[in-house]
């Protein structure tokens, strides 16, 4: 690149807040390539990042360029680099894996031992540039916004939890109805769930559930979630629970309103360990459980680019906030607030 | 029953045709239901008994009452009948299975080694009245109409071979859009496959196809359609083929466009056997073949009947004709020349 | 039967211990079957009837005579029954389930939400005979001595917990060598588990362990179990865990140990609720976890008596005593020591 | 290396047999391992290619140094090679894959579209060194002899082809007992498979069977197959049929004693397309068919290495020949008129 500098949002040093600051372009190594960000969306790890809890200072090293949900330009690959070239429209892939430890050499990279994630153990993307392993490049088709792929990213994670099993003609609750539980929503209405319950406590987001397809919502300071539920399934429970919330109240109602021999999938993380009636609620249930994270690469991004290029999952709903990157604390503050569905940054002008 | 006789489609010696004529109303044992017929729809098996092929002459004992998709009214049940009662909504399973052979005892019962097939193997419902054993009744919700109610024998086969895998972001063919095809073709896009490419000699079977979800839709005679679909498919070929017409030579086409590593389920029956380069399209592709016949007892009704209720799957385009079950002799003829999708006998007046 | 009493181990009161008594041989209904019993093993459930805990005084109503793991020979059959006959061999299951729940009615009758359980909820085993519906007798072949049959509704709890999944060629854990988690490490063995690593605080039972195949044991009393596993495991972890012991903090260690990617699967009942880091050993692990009770009827019995009779497992150094019936307090004082694998109580002289 | 010849099993032009010559030492790219070979074991494939039928001249290109099945130690590595290094004791998994191609980037790399087979498309180990791609390498455990590693690629073949579902518990039979046969046989008995019944046309095969674990062992030209399997498994046919003799017949045969809901996989190659009745057969029969190819990369070697090193599978029954590779004509003789079980060649003097 002839730039030599790019704006970038920065954590600068460890403490809460971040700055939009000029930064060096990185270097192109020989099996890497250099992304012009078109579209960046926050996650929640994004906000722990910016809010700089625990986890956070544990993980992050400053400075750090954060961002990592990603759709770019590729304007630059490394020599050694075969699978995409500059112009290719590409979405990103953010575990970087180590393809040598165990997990990796069984064909289950996406728990990788040694994984790095980008915008996290590396530089992000709410910048002008983003460096990725080429081998994290996702080639999309021109058809597809900027912000809508971007979005492929948290899909895919819903897509894993929502699929872990067969979904078609089964009943399903979905957990919490932040962005990702959202995608859930239509990830599940879109593959033939048949009623779809959400809960959360934000009656915004249950807004948003009901027009990403869920059939029902419930707010559980308001609702007797446990008994509409087992009502409007005769008794029977839910064949499926998806847990998207990191609630351990959420996730109670999830384990009392589960049928025997049904399916909870895991995704959402909660602040430290959870009582679990593992008696009544798994064994003598006959419960098979998941814990998923991460995606499939690449089967999994094949399932959510077809899911959104055949018209059957429409993501617009969820995309309520385009803002300029240079907008990033109002964009926080926003998700600080729950008042948003998913937010796309844009490049500066 | 205080009435004696009914009126009912009977074929009276071996050879082809049937007559309407009147017949005893049948007597309920311990174990069974009366039901009141309020529609009977006509599967291929019907028009092969009713043609009196080498099939239906070596396996059909007449005097017989034919016709075996229904749904109607529970009239009566036996002393020890207690999961159904008079007044029940019901449709049929008509799989009558043993309970005590190796398939029925792990599980397996829709490959019961001793299956007894209402309308083939008992007397049938082209009548006013069908006796089953009362454990073949599936209740019906009441706001689901009787034309589409009968439709979910059929399309319980259609769920359990489009649903042997996993279909949500899936690239499919189904071969051969007759009824069954077109029903799968309804669940695969209702389940979330992505691109479904829909075969058929017929021309007016293809646009039944399209209106059921079919993405693409290829007559042989005219189109290449291997051609087509590889092309379609950036020569990645299709995840998932759905074999409905018995056809070899759609078959074969079905195999060439199979992605390695893909699925292929096998519904249609073929005149004989079949050439199968197993070498080439099953070993070194890494396929995975699964042989599907009946529903799972009542695992897919649950499904077909959710998929149905909760309006992702509609089923009114393919139900094109709907007559008096007195002119079944007309329906027969469209069966022949396969100028319909779906065809509905209706009570007599 | 001509005789109108028999000996029975009867609870006939609400308190702990039991008496041995004459009671009136049951009377066979229309679809059961008599039992005479000729080996009735001791389950850890027994024993928490006999000691009359929590669980037991909430559920068991006196008088209740005790026992359900049974062999024995059919002597009577009502005159509904055809599948079995007086003169048959058979062993017992005994879960009684309904038919007609929704676990039931898609294939998981073993999470049947009406269920009741042979000598729990009716009357049991310890006794002369045994009356059971005739659908729960299992045929046995003649050549399996009843003492061994007998440990078929056991075993197939231990078959259905370690074959959630394949276990050819993996690394196994076992938590727990009582009883059935000695039969689990039989089945882990001679199904193909390459390691099988057995935990229990009693050396007596993990030389038990030793001899019914685990290739290590350890004592958590004595040894670090997870540093000892890793070590062996190169640090990857194993593959499986079978929880056996309903200990917390054993099921701690086996999620230590756990690989990412790896399965559990839970069949130890605990005292109440566990506390689980959901996030780290679940989610942030891709683990699957498998809630296991009672048996896959009869998938699970073919599976059972087959590892039996081929000779592949071998469950002699399991039986360490057998005992006259009347001879039952005796054999509950060892099951509280922990002196023993299996007890089977054998008919009164 | 310092040599600049080695000695070598040379195809050198396009006919039947094959030269010992001295031909030059690979030079290692920068992401290759040079093995010097300690034993190469020999495949039907490498017949072909001796014998120079069709399907050889048509893939091979001459000169042509053969052998694939191979252990050995690591001598050289090039400069970006990390995970294994000069010293190492390896087997090869010879299917080099693209990485690329939709087989690949979905997870099932065995069935890449652009695979190339080390031995086929490059040149093989019979010889002092083999030139391999580094990520094709497996390291092996020093215990583990030269003799016995080499086989773990076939082994890897019957492992997948036994293991695409459970089979402990199960009835199988084995069609076939050529080597790969053989392993197959072993690693269902190792894998608890209840009864094993093999079938060969050579009685010396059958011979070999037993000794690796068939329990019942059966020459067609002999004995009525169909009759004798039925008749030991009391009329309900086996649970999986494992086809590894690529002969139409003998598919008849497995398919006719599959059991209803049973399972076949098929490894052996036929000479062309082969007629199946796919009615009776397979749809009906509700049968699942697997087309095995290739080995999980690496997952199989993990399960294949295990059940060698654990002690659950004992090759040498199946170890017949050992010769050094000078003699290579005499082991393609004793591989023609089928008087062997495996032939190692091993270093010349």
């Amino acid at each position: 690149m002839s730039q030599e500098t790019m704006g970038a949002v920065v954590k600068s040093r460890p403490a809460p807040g971040a700055e939009w600051m000029q930064v060096p372009v990185p270097k192109v190594g020989p099996d890497e390539a250099l992304i012009q960000v078109r579209a960046a969306s926050i996650c929640g790890t994004d906000l722990h990042i910016y809010e700089w809890d625990d986890w956070a200072s544990q993980r992050v090293r400053t400075p750090h360029v954060m961002g990592h949900e990603t759709a770019g330009d590729v304007v630059e690959v490394g020599r050694e680099v075969s699978t995409i070239r500059a112009g290719d429209y590409v979405s990103v892939e953010t575990h970087i894996t180590c393809g040598t430890c165990y997990p990796c050499r069984v064909g289950r990279a996406e728990v990788c031992s040694n994984v790095k994630i980008v915008g996290v153990d590396t530089n992000g993307s709410f910048a002008r540039y983003l460096l990725i392993p080429a081998r994290c490049a996702w080639k999309n088709d021109r058809s597809l916004p900027p912000e809508i792929a971007t979005l492929q990213e948290p899909l895919g994670n819903a897509v894993d939890t929502v699929l872990a099993e067969d979904i078609s003609g089964k009943t399903v609750v979905v957990l919490g109805a932040g962005p990702v539980g959202l995608l859930a929503i239509g990830v599940a209405r879109a593959s033939g769930a048949s009623a779809i319950f959400a809960t959360d406590v934000s009656d915004y987001r249950l807004g948003l559930a009901r027009r990403m397809g869920a059939t029902h919502a419930f707010n559980p300071r308001k609702d007797q979630v446990v008994e509409a539920i087992l009502d409007l399934t005769r008794g029977d429970g839910v064949d499926v629970v998806i847990e998207m919330s990191g609630n351990p109240e959420a996730l109670a109602q999830g384990f009392k309103v589960l049928a025997p021999g049904g399916r909870l999938s895991l995704l959402g993380l909660s602040h430290g360990p959870v009582r679990v009636d593992l008696n009544n609620e798994v064994i003598l249930k006959g419960a098979r459980i998941y814990g998923i994270t991460g995606r499939k690469i690449f089967t999994t991004w094949y399932k959510s680019s077809r899911l959104l290029s055949s018209g059957l999952l429409d993501l617009n709903p969820l995309l309520t906030h385009r803002l300029p990157v240079t907008e990033f604390r109002a964009a926080m503050e926003l998700m600080e607030r729950g008042e948003c569905g998913k937010i796309v940054l844009l490049p500066a002008a």
